[in-house]
């Protein structure tokens, strides 16, 4: 049961993997073949270091940082080494997402194009700025010993929740963008013509939407959690209810049969007593 | 502690009610004020049904019908009514869901526009049909009796993963939808430039990233549950960790305290433990 459910771990690990690989292929060969190349020279060369530096960085990156504690070959390494290298991770995709909204900034200002107007750059701005807040706090809260434990334990879901929403909202800031520079940047044939480029990028936008959900599903899943954080998560999912009184009998028959029993049963038992008690 | 609990609930459901309403007289006003009001003639007002369906059914509809279950005074009601409105919500969102498809497509017939070339399309038509997919599998597992209990609770994750997963991607095909319309939509002054029209369903744009944000909160705090589902989220979790050995103790420990202890002790002293394990 317990090399099922590792097995089926590594499928959906290797699945994300292969998603974020070829999402960073896709946006490489958008701005190296379709369009004009990568330089820093104020010209289109330059904006390309935008979609790539956020599909690598914003994207992949971030991904990886929220699912690290879930790879089960880190479980004997230190929860504090693990911590820097979600932090590490996370900074460096910051840094890459900063250098490329400094790449789009230089574009508008030397093409002469507004910066700020779209949706795209607000939702987009916010996200980097509130991704800033969470590495701060992040860093204070968990990283230095600084903070009270009871701080850390009550912000700990804010945290993750936080964590989630920032990565979720970046791939649909980076759909936007998608959306807005095939509009632009396909005049004839357009955007609706359905041109090679048009097709590729839309697939593109296909990959991190797969690659989103499939991080999305490693982080939800209680029972691929480091094994030190799942006692944790029964804790505070435990005294969390509002009838803790009622819960009380269920654990102490979960807990009791523990030893006797398999994992498998007691699932079994609690998955039939899920829906007798609906 | 229950009334600080119940009162914080109520505040983030007030801010996502706001933001589901103020959306909704927003996306009136763009398609009233700013362009070409309703009609169902092949023309822009047969068009502006899109926005203003896919706000009121695909994003606030299917907000509501998520959360259904949270509400406190719906607790003494039965969990099968419950399901019954959590279904014909979903149901609802989905009947105005398809009418906002036909209105574009009539739409882009009549001006001879092509379909389904933007990501826009591509990732909004896998969700209407992913989302209809959802609807059926989950009538017939959950709603009529049909499916065994066993296969039940094995897919409830999967159920709970899926809906909030194609809740967030409609917010982010909606955001990709604000963005081709604003572009398309404007000319002279153009979306760049600013005119009250772009800074106005921008703001439509935020209030649907905001509005998903707290749905997306209020669905995933597990001590917001309804009571009854609060045990078994416990006991599902509790079974599903690689170590259950290791969690039996500490289960033990605290089942026994909730008798004597109140709940707010038993969660500062989880908390402590919290940090310590790590």
């Amino acid at each position: 049961m317990m090399e099922a459910r590792r097995a089926l771990f590594l499928v959906v690990l290797a699945a994300a993997a292969a998603a974020g690989l070829v999402a960073v292929v896709f946006v490489l060969k958008w701005v190296l073949h379709f369009r004009e190349g990568l330089a820093w020279d104020g010209g289109p060369g330059e904006f390309n270091w935008h979609p790539v530096l956020m599909v690598i960085g914003f994207v992949v990156l971030q991904g990886t940082a929220i699912i690290v504690y879930r790879l089960p070959w880190t479980w004997h390494s230190s929860k504090q080494l693990m911590k820097f290298i979600h932090a590490g991770l996370n900074l460096l995709a910051f840094s890459l997402a900063v250098i490329s909204v400094v790449a789009v900034f230089d574009f508008h200002n030397y093409a002469k194009i507004p910066n700020m107007y779209s949706l795209h750059s607000w939702v987009g701005l916010a996200v980097v700025v509130l991704y800033a807040l969470q590495l701060v706090l992040g860093v204070f809260m968990y990283l230095i010993p600084v903070t009270p434990v009871s701080l850390r334990a009550a912000f700990m879901p804010l945290h993750v929740y936080t964590g989630l929403l920032l990565f979720t909202s970046v791939i649909g800031v980076a759909l936007m963008g998608i959306t807005e520079k095939l509009i632009f940047g396909l005049k004839d044939p357009k955007y609706k013509d359905s041109p090679p480029e048009a097709v590729f990028v839309n697939v593109l936008g296909v990959l991190l939407v797969v690659f989103g959900g499939l991080i999305l599903w490693i982080a939800t899943r209680t029972s691929w959690k480091r094994p030190s954080d799942q006692i944790l998560h029964n804790l505070h999912t435990n005294v969390g209810g509002e009838d803790s009184t009622k819960v009380g009998p269920a654990l102490s028959q979960l807990s009791e049969g523990n030893d006797a029993e398999s994992s498998s049963d007691v699932r079994k038992r609690s998955s039939k007593m899920d829906y007798e008690a609906n």
